[in-house]
């Protein structure tokens, strides 16, 4: 296996010198060089950036080109060029390049992957649902984590483009965070109709899962997620789960329910992208603590970085 | 008919003399006086306003009261009060009252209405219906259209609680005026996708009609209305009616609508409830049709006020 | 003892009737009434507000004003009157009037006073601060609270004059809720100085104890309070409190502990008082933490109100 | 004529090639190689954007320069060049130029010129005072529209320097839209007054011609458009030209028209540059016919961009 | 000579009692009591605020109210009153009055006025005056000075409706004390230039005598200062003038003082009414001038309030 | 002596040329060539700017570089570079250099310096301080100003990082320019304590001595100044000062003046770092000269780059 050592990192490729480690194929295209020659430009990424690598065939370029895969792993062999001189413009010139299969790489190293366990988050969540007392929140619960693909894409999206938790798991990771803050908010005040916040606070931002397209390489906004923004998709998804339930949740339920979705980016003047005030307990305690949870990380991911 | 002259409306009640006109009755209450016999307070409304009246039986005043009907016409006769003297609080002592019948009140007198010919307005939007290329718009335009109930309540509803359009059939008006204005828009960018910009000009606000509760007396916010607000409940109408055509509208097209919809107040940093910024030349257009109808109708209203 | 039945509550004395209940005198002065006799006329409390009373004596009307105490609780025999006739304005015409000794009546009727049990909050500190390991932040705080005057007054002061928490005891209970969710987020978050975020969520509000002048009457601004604020009041009082201890805490630390007391109203562009953004993942957990259990308490006050 | 190809806008050069095309000569100067000769740098532009180009004499250096006019059309033949390789920084070697005369070039490649017939843009505005009732608008507008030098002005002026319009033509263009609008909104609210409407329509941005120095290359403040703003040149040029009239415009008639040009950037709170909000149904509707058709400029022109 | 005690000031008719001093009456009607009789309502008023005081005349009501001038200062012989009881709603029951000639009152006691010397702020404009260097900006001023009704009108206006210097007078006032601390700027910034800011600091706002109406009872705008604001009449006004003058100003030097007035409520996107951000020293120093005299004198005026 | 000839100063360095002339050194490292040789790569600056330089030597690298010291001047011989061609990226080969002594070279040449006399700007202070009545205030500033080390510090401290007075002896001069300010506004008005005033116009900002680390080549925060603020540790370091004194400060004074300085920086709403809004005149007043000397200053200064 082809695990990468630290200095093969693309933020660590600061001095010119020879390497052999994998990457993952960002992009290609087939340029013209001065002399008139064609050779093959890639984009390479892996967990820590990118950077631009050349290879210089001596014919045949666009066949090596067709037969290089975007979004696989390859290990390179090449050598790292600054150029110009002294530019801190670096580049790699590859010599050989070899397709890895799954086994021979570690997925952490390119893609950027929550590191909490997935399965102690969704038991967490499962315990949470378990002790939901109202009948039709739990219902809904169940019938949404029993959707197999709706789990996995939950655990796998991101919760970010940019800003907080915007890594594999993200989304998971923070929806789990933003639970565990509402079981102490409630603890602290009895008046909070606790099933009620708790589902708010596992579902409140599952329209993610559209919102975003994500892969190895990089995370990005849906047509859907640009033009619509996850609050609504949260609602849409909720409203479409409600109807597909074989019994009728109560519309006051249901519009206390959505109401938080809709209202978790906190005041409409705010300009944060809530179309409604939170106006219930529940809508404030889960605008503050999603808030809470996103601050802290923002900090703490920049001061890591 | 029992047609209010001018000094009869409650906004002109402010000198001490005698009455017979008819009023809704907004409200009713038995109370106790010094002398320790029971009384009926009345709350009296027209469409310029409220007054409190009151009536002394020598006797049975619980039955009396029984038979009084909220949000009914009477005719009242009695005197005009103020008390304290030189207070301005002017009140209304009944002497007698008498329930009006359908056809002998005229209900403009008592609801704020709209004064443009609903007919004519109806017919503007079925001519824009009939010119829509796009096969989904119309569809799904028609199939509004097409429903009794909504288009009964699409005529009748209020376009807000204050601000502009305040009153009965104000969202027809409104909708039917922001449609002009798209349609000048259109002529002067022939980039616009018009069917859309119109279907969205048509559609943008249907959601008022549940948002608002509304009759003779007041308009206010429904539970939903106050929770959810009129942009999200539009665009799940619109959503649940696609669902219910017999064609599939193509996604990104759906997409585009809701879009409209959900940013038709504006960009999300200046804070008037849009979830998402206007990114489309037609959501561009319509918040701005939409602002602009809904400003220079407040001033003129202010000004008539 | 005279403790008060809900209808003898000031927000409840809604209709003509006689009454014997107790009140706190709140403000007294004599007035001439327009016979030329002279009258006293008192302001009286409870908590659900205040209203005003008038005592007719036949003579020495001095000498009776004289010997009533202000903020002393009385039990008040008289009748509840309405003038002018249905105008809302009720007063109390007093009859009779007793001072009551302390074990005469419920002091809750009077205070707006916390609900919760002081001692079991107060442990909740204490055990806090055994656990913590950085011995100059245990030092602090077993400075701190190791000073009787400064308890008593922790425990009674409220925590704001409107707004949330606004009642005696208010600042002990908002303190301990705030600890309560920073725990939750040093569990979440493990990079977090836990020792750091408890010592800031105990200390951060308490220039608070300076800031307000509170009795059974009134939470009021001091004119330290007015002029300096209680974010500026609380670093005073810790600073003095580290330069009184027998070891020198580290600047560093010092400084870090500091940052958080005066940020923790959140970005300074937000103009919310804090003089610097909060800089450290600890300074932002606080900021929010204190932030969701405010805004939480306002929505369930109000209310409940 | 040289009319250029596609292929040969500035924007287009983004590969090592030999060319002929005109540009115009934005700017000129001497500069010294390495190897000690003088050469002449130039910065050439279309109207897609700019580009350095060089020009390496055996000698005259000096007087070769001196004929190259500036803001003149010439003919560059010579080879598009990528330094460093890879860069994406392009510019022209040139190997021989030659002067254009005027019907050699076609004046839209250089130039962002409006697509719109300026004719029929000036006929509906002559269409439009010739319906206007009020004798003093008429010859206000008259006088303006009977001055060749303001005509031509106000049919070349751009609209603004960057964001909406920002081309020759576009203040005849933005200005003729602005009225369509308003006709409109006249024909929805009976209550405005059209003539007055219909007047700041056509005159609002008339200040723009001394608020802009633009030619072929650019478009610039001049020291007026950047000390005074052009809603205040606007309503100083409206001024000048009343007093000029043979007959006296009612006060009240010039206040109002001025009013709606300095108001016509909306509320003074927003901070969009109106030093008065505005208060009349005629100065709402402008600044919102003004701003809508701005901002769907500005979307429809970023998108073709 | 009726000189006002200092308790009989309307703000201090607080007491049921008998009193004789002048007030000016602002406004008459006759109104009807409810024994039929009419009755004349006035409304007096004096510097310190307003009260309503009414005549019962046994007959000729009519003549008698006619016989009253409006903004004239009546001695006035009544009875102070309180009705209802304890209301703290006084009104005036006169018995005599009787018009008083200039020399029988005190106008200071009825008009707000400036407490300052007017011939020593003069004088102080006109030492600036003769001091300046700038040819044209001294014929400028000087014709501005020499101009006697523009000298009234500037020596008794008042600077603001409420806010600063609302008082006659309160124009000259301020523009000398923004003049002062100019003085001061140019000692401490050499590089200003002193002659422009001078002219600045006493012109900026000479449009507020245009924009105010105002007399002993009331300030007020005028229909010009509602739709058009004082920036930009001040530039109007300052425009006109140089007009006027027998010389030419260089148009730099009159665009940079127009810049200045446009310019000195500060940045536009305060949305403070600067159609113009100030962009010269000057400018920027009378912006901040004009703000600091106008924020201390807003809190001296409060705390004496 | 070696002063800067004006083409020598590094804003200027922009042709391929020889010079010798002196430079700070503001940092240093040693790289690696191509062609595998070490090389010195120096961080030169004066008070125009940095720039780039490099030495390489035969041999000895290392020791070359540790006998280079940093923050010291030396007199470098060498040519200025351009690379690559046309870039406009100039840096310095060095061929000899040399460390001057302090009588070698200007001080003024290296670090940014306020150009006022310091002795006449400590004078304006010393005799305000002797002019000040109250006894605690006198007694307060002879205490600060008599501890040679504060003075010191006071005297060559900047005013800022960025923005106004950020250079060596910036705090100094904007302290007295604000002092002249508040001379002027006390004069204005009467009502203000000026001997309050003064003081705080005095020492508003002397916790800028602590918040900024500073030397010839930078200014920059300290950690207390990044996490505390100058507003904080100005009133802490007052706070200190006042307790050492030998005589008690009235509390209230003491509160006073802490609030001038903590509010110096404006209303806490505008979001400029005030933690309480200036609520007397004194206060008002100084923050508003404050601004003012820091607002002309800073475009007297960007004018003059």
């Amino acid at each position: 296996m082809f695990k990468k050592k630290n200095e093969d990192f693309i933020k660590n490729l600061d001095t010119v010198r020879v390497i052999q480690t994998p990457f993952v194929i960002a992009n290609k295209t087939i340029k013209t060089a001065r002399n008139g020659k064609n050779y093959i430009e890639l984009n390479l990424s892996d967990k820590t950036g990118n950077i631009t690598a050349r290879i210089f065939p001596d014919k045949n370029t666009t066949e090596i080109s067709d037969n290089l895969h975007l979004k696989s792993i390859y290990l390179i062999t090449g050598s790292v060029d600054e150029f110009p001189r002294n530019s801190k413009n670096f580049s790699i010139k590859i010599d050989e390049f070899k397709k890895l299969s799954k086994d021979e790489y570690d997925l952490n190293d390119f893609a950027r992957v929550s590191k909490k366990d997935k399965k102690e988050l969704m038991n967490q969540i499962k315990t949470t649902i378990n002790n939901i007392n109202n009948p039709y929140l739990k219902k809904l619960l169940e019938s949404f984590f029993s959707d197999k693909k709706f789990v996995y894409a939950f655990c796998n999206a991101p919760s970010a483009k940019i800003y907080h938790h915007n890594y594999l798991g993200g989304l998971l990771e923070h929806s789990v965070e933003v639970l565990k803050i509402c079981v102490t908010v409630s603890d602290i005040f009895p008046e909070i109709d606790r099933d009620l916040l708790y589902t708010g606070a596992i579902l409140h931002d599952v329209g993610k899962i559209k919102a975003y397209d994500y892969d190895l390489v990089s995370v990005d906004f849906t047509e859907e997620g640009k033009l619509l923004d996850h609050l609504f998709i949260s609602c849409d998804m909720i409203n479409e789960k409600i109807n597909s339930l074989d019994v009728e949740m109560p519309e006051n339920l249901q519009t206390q329910l959505l109401h938080m979705v809709l209202s978790h980016h906190g005041e409409v003047r705010n300009g944060w992208g809530s179309p409604v005030d939170p106006k219930t307990p529940e809508a404030v305690a889960l605008h503050h603590a999603d808030n809470l949870d996103a601050k802290v990380k923002i900090i703490i991911q920049n001061n890591g970085a």
